[in-house]
Order: structure tokens, then C-alpha cells, then sequence
């Protein structure tokens, strides 16, 4: 029998651009939950979402860390994917309390979907990374918990952030598409060895649309 | 001889009141960092500035749970507040980095030196608090080494932010009369026994001060 060639290990350059990518998603995440916090009915809720969103910058340093670890400047790794990160949010800014549950909600499920599907190509000492990180789930918790409480009180706001949640969904299929056509070695590692882009999205969309009913919303 | 009489004891309802303010400055301290974190030069100091304002979202937390301890809504007794920060925040927007960072040094500062001047008639437990939330200075320290490395790779800045630092203080001094005119009881612990505001005041301004030259930048 001769054995399965091993998949080549990524390279060092794509591994940092990858973490790269994750850190910057991390540290934009916890600014985004602080900024749209203010949109809370309340300042305990207000409060609440700031003091989750305190999991994502720590994240963002157990990233930022490993990349130094690496040799990299984290700075450095993070500003190729600035700019997609920015017009995805411009384009998807939140008009109420609800919006921005919804869109943290998904903003992490899709991220840790995201992290469980390039982490199995990595070495272990970046595949333990990525667990510490999917570990942290307190942003993602009180959101869903406040979604599901509004759907309860309230049927006639399912349609409205459904819509909501599959606008979010689209243009983050852009964005991807976006970052992945510009940069071909970090595409290389998220999709693994005879993958696809098209194929991970899918797959992505698929267990995007089981969470969205899990809280009450519908495809 | 006869002993002098012991200060009287807050009243529950004044400490709940300073607590309600001291818990909302750190909401709101903590919001402030990680928006004003955007006008960072580069990504990594913009993402030191949001790790340093963790602290103050801890400060928040033990703050809130005290309240609750004591049997108030951190929520309700937050609110009566919201308008004087909000005026004081409209007010003096920063316009660039240093103009942040010297914002962040001088709220944080002045916040110190006011708890400690408000802490010495409280309870033991409260005192213990007031100095646990003292101890967190990651982001003045921050801010501190930022602004003097400012000044000394370019003394032109001196000038700009020592007004920006004198705004800051009048705006601040303005906010201060305004809560304290609407809120006696208040009033009455933060000043203590036979003290005025304007004393008070006259203090903080003066180790305000002193401050600003630690840093570089002229009263």
C-alpha cells in the first residue's frame, strides 16, 4: 500500500495573512457590538453588549500574539482586508436594537463556522488558537437570547429581520468573494486542498439558515 | 474631653446616587476610548487603545454590582446622569489622536482624584470599591506615554493641546456646577462635611495642573 500523499502544509506567509484576517475581524467585531450598543433601549442592555463584546478583544490579542509569535507585525498583517471590512459595514450600518443583535448574532456564528472550517488544515499550535478563540461565545449568547425574546413579544418583527439577516448574508458573500479573488494564497488555505470557494459558502449558508431558525427567523 | 461628634453616614439613596454617576462616567469612559480608538494612526495602536479600555468597563461591572448589593437598579440609577455626560461628550469631540489621548489622560486623571475626594466619608465597602477602580490606569498610562512622546518628537503640538487640555477642564467644570445645582443630596456627599463645590473644584483643578506638566503640556 503506499500511503496518501500528506496535504503540503501552508505556507508561513498564508498562515499569517490568514491570522491577519481573523484579527482584524476580532477587534472590528468588538468595536462594532461597542458602537452599536448605543442602540439599546436601556443602559443595562447597553452595558450588557459592551461588557460581551469584551470576548472578541481578547480574541483579538490571542491573534495578535501568535502572529508576533510568528515573526509578523499584527498591524501589518491586518491592513490588506481593512478595506473590505469597511464597506461591508458601511453598507450594512444597523437602524435599530434588534438590527444589531441580528447582525452580531450572525456575525459570529458565520466567523466560528468560518474559523472550524480553515482550522483543520493548520498546524497545531494555530488549530489550538482557533478552539481558545470558538470558545468565546458570550456576544453571540445575548444576542440570540434578546432575538428570540423579541420574536416571542412580537411576531410581526420575524419578516423584517429575516430580510435583515439575508441582506447581511449577501454582502458578506460579496466581500468574501471580494477578499478571496485578490488574495490567492490565503484562498488556497480557507478552502483546503480540491476545494472551492463557492463550495464553503454553501456550506456556510447552509448552517447559517438551520441558526436562523433556532431563534425564530426564517430563511 | 469630649469626642467630636462622627460625621454623619451618607444615606443610602446618596450613596446609590454617586454610584449611579461613578458607573456611568465608566460606561461611557469605556465607549469613548473604543470610538475615539478609530482616530489612531495605525492598527495597532488603535487596537491598544480598545484593550486599555477594558479597564473600564471591569470598573463598570464591580460598580453595578455594588448597586445591585445595595438593592438599586444600576439602570435607574445611572439615568439621571445621561444628559451631562452626553453635553459634556457633544462638546468636546476630540479631532485627532493626540487630542483623544489627552482627553482619555485628563478624564481618567480627574476621575481619580474626584473618587478619592468623594471616598473618604463613604463605607468601608464603598471605599474598598472606589480604590479597587482607582488601582485600573492601563489606559492613562497609555495615553500619558503617547502624549509625552508627542511633544518631544514635536514641541509645536505643545501649544494645541494645553487649549485642548484647558477646554476640557472649563467644559468639565461647567458639567460638574450643572449636577451638582440639580442634585443637593449629591452634592452633599461629594463635598463632605462643610466643604463647597468650588473648593473642591479648586482642588482638582490644581492636581490637574501638576499633571499637565508631568506630561509635557503647560496649564
Amino acid at each position: 500500500m503506499t500511503p496518501a500523499a500528506a496535504p503540503e502544509a501552508p505556507s508561513r506567509e498564508a498562515v499569517v495573512e490568514l491570522l491577519g484576517l481573523l484579527a482584524l475581524g476580532e477587534l472590528l467585531a468588538f468595536e462594532r457590538m461597542v458602537f452599536d450598543a448605543r442602540l439599546a433601549p436601556d443602559l443595562g442592555r447597553r452595558a450588557a453588549l459592551s461588557e460581551a463584546a469584551v470576548g472578541e478583544i481578547r480574541n483579538y490579542r490571542l491573534i495578535a500574539d501568535r502572529l508576533t509569535a510568528l515573526g509578523a507585525d499584527p498591524a501589518a498583517a491586518m491592513a490588506p482586508f481593512r478595506e473590505a471590512f469597511r464597506s461591508f459595514d458601511a453598507s450594512t450600518s444597523p437602524r435599530d436594537w434588534l438590527e444589531a443583535l441580528v447582525k452580531v448574532y450572525l456575525g459570529d456564528a458565520v466567523a466560528d463556522d468560518f474559523f472550524r472550517a480553515v482550522s483543520s488544515g493548520l498546524e497545531d499550535a494555530d488549530r489550538e488558537l482557533i478552539e481558545t478563540v470558538l470558545a468565546e461565545s458570550g456576544a453571540a449568547d445575548l444576542a440570540a437570547e434578546e432575538i428570540r425574546a423579541a420574536v416571542e413579544a412580537d411576531e410581526s418583527v420575524t419578516g423584517r429581520l429575516s430580510l435583515w439577516a439575508r441582506r447581511l448574508v449577501g454582502e458578506g458573500i460579496n466581500r468574501a468573494q471580494g477578499v478571496a479573488a485578490a488574495n490567492e494564497r490565503l484562498t488556497g488555505i480557507i478552502v483546503g486542498d480540491g476545494g472551492t470557494l463557492d463550495a464553503l459558502l454553501r456550506r456556510l449558508t447552509r448552517a447559517h439558515q438551520d441558526r436562523m431558525k433556532s431563534v425564530g427567523l426564517n430563511n
